[in-house]
């Protein structure tokens, strides 16, 4: 990919419009009696139609047999090289439950885990304990206080829970107390540059409070803390490609990950239907939308091949709303693969389909797997999807003389 | 791409003779009756011979979304990383009249512009004055001396001119004068770096001394520079390919370019026909030849459809004294797309033809955007193109045992 240094130099302002919709976990794999993926099962006159008028082809999120994960995938949905921008477990976690990071706030995963007489873990996990009771727990780890800096306990689901620290001279640069096996005793935080020591002490310090608050809590007596980390030092969208851009999303993660590249964030809680409506009142404000549908990811985790070709008809018949916006260009792909037949994210490459009247046409009659292995767009690397969206849009000058 | 290191250490000479037949700005869109792009709306019985026999793709000069200009999509279709090696505006002006830059030499694009009596700027252009008013000027400012520096004020059309000083211990590190807006005084240039500090004081009594000639010639009343540079410091392709190449090209630019990586030049000054004539005839002295079409590319500039139609049969019907050479490799393709329906550049991935006794022939009939969207090389950064033709020549031995 091109570096974004060098996008910045060429990227200009223009009135003409980008909409971003990502369907997550949109590619899938056959169903082994049709031979059909979920999309390809999928009746999608809209969608295509703007293939036909368009250019299809393949993203690789990460890397050709790469799985990505939400955080990674969306970056380079973005634009940002997924390798070197990384956003640890601990702030992903935060952004998940829509928790306000700050810039030096120090935030980790953490689980509620059994431990025995010994001090040994037992159970990673604390017998999966009910979301009621990791709230009431969180509500008591709550009350610690420790030298000088804040601290956030809020809970998460069932075991799980987010940490975060805030104050003065907090680094990031410690390992995990999970030992990711049982049988050990939780590790102490270490610190694995000298200027992260006050951080460990600080965190070493909070764990044996807690362990003391929980002793009598069994199965969850004791907390396991891993991938401490701050917000990445991310460029914003506005400053690389001088757009102003809104995400119109459901789930706090994807907000998230959408107001760390500097989105206006507007949330939705219903439907594709619901987030269009959104995009027609605030299109006028905004050069750039990202719109997240979640659901069919979630369907293809639950191994619902019929509920993901469902969501994606709902998509398809929602889509007119976008089209009559006439925005200049529209991309329509996913973060990730999310196969129902697997019931997870996958490394399969994910359908793209860009429309714009700048494009290329392809041959393209359908948008589906299928037909985007032989698009006019080939197999690019997700990165390269902004780029094209920014040409598409004439918001590119030329690179060099 | 492969850096350039391995390469080296990988080519071997033989006898064998590739021909890249570069037609600028060959890739196109297609016409808004027809369906059809300029190449496709051609009639090109040759190009679709050597289409069968050999393999198609596509190739992306820079990165998918990044339209070229042309000094980085020629460094590229030479197999020079364009965002490693770049080359200053200066060097490409003055490479661009066919001035013989020398390798400490700092060059500058150069613009009249018309000043106030505050010293504002009011036309960065100074109203396009004609070129023989450009030439008149430039002759006055040929006479200004400065401190042990030769310099050299040559004019290129209309209010531009390019600007070289030649001498000891001249440095390229400086900011622009051009402030690229009107309303404000020419800015000083200024050293980014310490060791170009003296370069800066001789610029800036240059400027002062051609603002007093300049000072009645309204509205050419002032000079504005900018892009300040030097030679890239770029190996040879002999170093690297240990080819002996040639350029056949008739436009100065194309010729500099073809100079900065160690080409012999053969000018031509006429059509496809004088370019293979020239070809023939030094056909046994060389092992490597860049022939360039430039009119493709200014028919597409013009948004001449029909044009670029015109220039693209005139190629092909010229093929037949190339194809009786008979080089062991032939590759076809283009420095960017220009299509005529965008009157310039465009980020539109080139069309690639490749022809070697040892290539794996695609199921292509014909050399067009939409048949090498499914050619059997895919879809490539153009530096890719090189090691390519390398290999169907046998110059390149295995890389690792």
């Amino acid at each position: 990919m091109i570096p974004l240094e060098e996008i910045k130099q060429i990227s200009i302002t223009s009135p003409s419009k980008i909409v971003m919709l990502i369907i997550d976990g949109l590619g899938g794999l056959p169903d082994a009696k049709t031979g059909k993926t979920e999309l390809e099962t999928a009746h999608t006159p809209n969608l295509d139609e703007i293939a036909s008028k368009g250019v299809c082809g393949l993203i690789d999120p990460i890397s050709p047999g790469i799985t990505p994960g939400s955080g990674p995938g969306h970056l380079a949905l973005f634009g940002y090289d997924p390798i070197r921008f990384t956003i640890g477990r601990g702030v992903l976690e935060a952004l998940g439950i829509g928790f306000e990071l700050k810039g030096n706030d120090v935030a980790a995963r953490g689980n509620f885990c059994t431990v025995d007489e010994k001090g040994l873990i037992t159970d990673r996990r604390a017998g999966r304990i009910t979301t009621d009771k990791c709230v009431e727990l969180c509500a008591l780890l709550s009350q610690i206080k420790v030298q000088e800096v804040q601290s956030f306990i809020l809970p998460v689901k069932e075991h799980r829970f987010s940490f975060v620290l805030r104050g003065k001279g907090l680094h990031d640069e410690l390992s995990d107390t999970d030992p990711q096996k049982t049988g050990v005793a939780p590790h102490p935080a270490k610190h694995t540059k000298s200027t992260a020591k006050h951080t460990a002490d600080i965190i070493n310090d909070f764990i044996k409070k807690a362990s003391d608050i929980l002793a009598r809590q069994h199965p969850a007596n004791m907390i396991l803390l891993r991938g401490f980390s701050k917000l990445p030092n991310i460029p914003s969208m506005n400053e690389i490609y001088k757009l102003t851009p809104a995400a119109i999303a459901v789930y706090p993660m994807y907000k998230g990950l959408a107001k760390l590249v500097g989105m206006k964030i507007f949330s939705a809680d219903g439907d594709i239907k619901e987030e269009l409506e959104i995009l027609t009142d605030c299109f006028g404000e905004h050069d750039f939308f990202y719109i997240h549908v979640k659901r069919a990811d979630s369907a293809g985790e639950d191994g619902d091949f019929e509920r993901k070709v469902k969501v994606i008809e709902q998509v398809d018949s929602a889509l007119p709303q976008l089209l009559n916006l006439k925005p200049e260009v529209i991309i329509v792909t996913g973060d990730h693969s999310t196969p129902a037949v697997l019931k997870g994210h996958s490394w399969h490459p994910v359908p793209l389909l860009l429309y714009s009247q700048w494009c290329r046409p392809d041959d393209s009659k359908e948008f589906s797997e299928s037909v985007c292995v032989s698009g006019g767009l080939g197999r690019i690397p997700a990165t390269d999807i902004m780029p094209l969206a920014m040409a598409n849009a004439l918001k590119l000058t030329k690179f060099g003389a």
